[in-house]
């Protein structure tokens, strides 16, 4: 499809981000883009109840808002009468609107294709870098298994999404993944890799200074100096890392072994 | 946005999926879609050299088609100029313009988050349970790894996931996730399902057998008994489960352990 037009009826309603307070998590990726869009909006990260305001929504008791179905997860959006979840659903939903999901013609599918890649390298095979055996256990009962996971994601991992939107940025021909144009899918990549090197210090300055993912360097840097971007990014709005997705575990902080 | 017209210079050129070759895998949700909506498609799968057509698509080399990206991953969809990846962003086009994105302005935002969780519960989550440290190694290495979270699958994340869409039916009041209305996410819900219960056919068993997700069990049998699907999955164009995402190790095949 080209852009679609936005529905009318949603229009003139604020934007509330439902996410846990005391972590930026998959809600980031949704703050950046109404910041770069200059959009207003509510975030229960900063409500007087945001982890109640979540919870509600959630429960197996509640029923779904009218009209929406039942929610298993956050991040959520609530704007008119829709309510929805699941990061990339959201972040599409909002670049269409907010004119930052490309151009051209189909290009809301290239976006939504690279921003589903960017989440699974660099945000679901990360947090599972921590959490490999279950999400129900701490870190601390699957440590051994952490540290094997970490080595592999630093050595294998890390490397193929890299060399990945390093080609994607070639090919672009430009500071983009799309080319000339910033997409969400740009703001994605930088929070994704703004938290993995959180969490894997040592392996991101290798990759930095080996020079072979110099236009995604470039792209991670480029969004950060974006004005509405750098803003947000000094501000009290924007949390710090904790026990979330991307952590700090010193452990874990390898670098690839020498062959 | 409400479902958006679909882009006119696409209309009338063929499908492609390109897939590997072998196993249902991610492309079969892809290939659900297609047969439920009666359209002709052309699969890698069923093609002279598939696992080439694949490999050429995603070579570190090839630059991308055209005005798209490079892809990572298939599976791939291509259709006249358009070339994407990404099992729920392929289903998405292809919901939107094939009547299967829901009938209602919005639709589309809930039905794709649906796809995108039943995908998290029973695919990826599924795959990692018998790759929990890495896609790299074999699963004879990381058996033990394997097993613990198995058993953590069965007892917390199976049930989670159930439950959650059986609250989504319910409060749908129908036979379909959205209610009156099948969906694209109906079709993925069976297929992952189906995947899941070849996976672990005695979790499955004592999950029937309970009757807490009656209305889940009532879907998985509805989009069976559907009169293209049925004469799908009966013919020599579906694929046998193979070691792909869904796998049958017997030693991994557990129940929940009682409390």
């Amino acid at each position: 499809m080209s852009s679609p037009p936005p529905p009318k009826r949603h229009k003139d309603v604020p934007y509330e981000l439902l996410y846990w307070p005391g972590l930026p998590g998959r809600g980031e990726h949704i703050r950046l883009l109404f910041e770069e869009a200059g959009v207003p909006y509510s975030d229960t990260a900063h409500a007087k109840d945001g982890i109640g305001a979540v919870l509600t929504q959630i429960k197996p008791t509640y029923p779904g808002d009218e009209g929406n179905t039942p929610l298993l997860a956050p991040p959520m959006l609530r704007h008119g009468g829709l309510t929805i979840s699941q990061t990339p659903n959201i972040l599409q939903y909002l670049g269409v609107r907010h004119g930052l999901a490309g151009p051209g013609d189909d290009d809301v599918w290239r976006v939504n294709g690279l921003a589903l890649t960017a989440l699974d390298g660099f945000s679901n095979e990360v947090h599972d870098c921590h959490h490999p055996i279950a999400i129900a256990l701490y870190y601390e009962d699957q440590k051994e298994e952490s540290l094997r996971r970490s080595k592999d994601y630093v050595a294998n991992r890390l490397p193929k999404y890299l060399a990945y939107f390093e080609r994607v940025l070639k090919a672009a021909g430009g500071d983009w993944l799309l080319g000339g144009t910033l997409t969400y899918a740009d703001l994605v990549l930088f929070q994704c890799l703004h938290g993995t090197e959180f969490m894997f210090p040592k392996a991101f300055r290798k990759a930095r200074e080996g020079g072979d993912y110099a236009r995604v360097f470039q792209l991670v840097d480029a969004v950060q100096a974006r004005p509405k971007i750098k803003e947000y990014l000094a501000s009290e709005k924007r949390q710090k890392y904790s026990n979330g997705i991307w952590r700090y575990y010193e452990e874990l902080d390898v670098v690839p072994e020498e062959q």
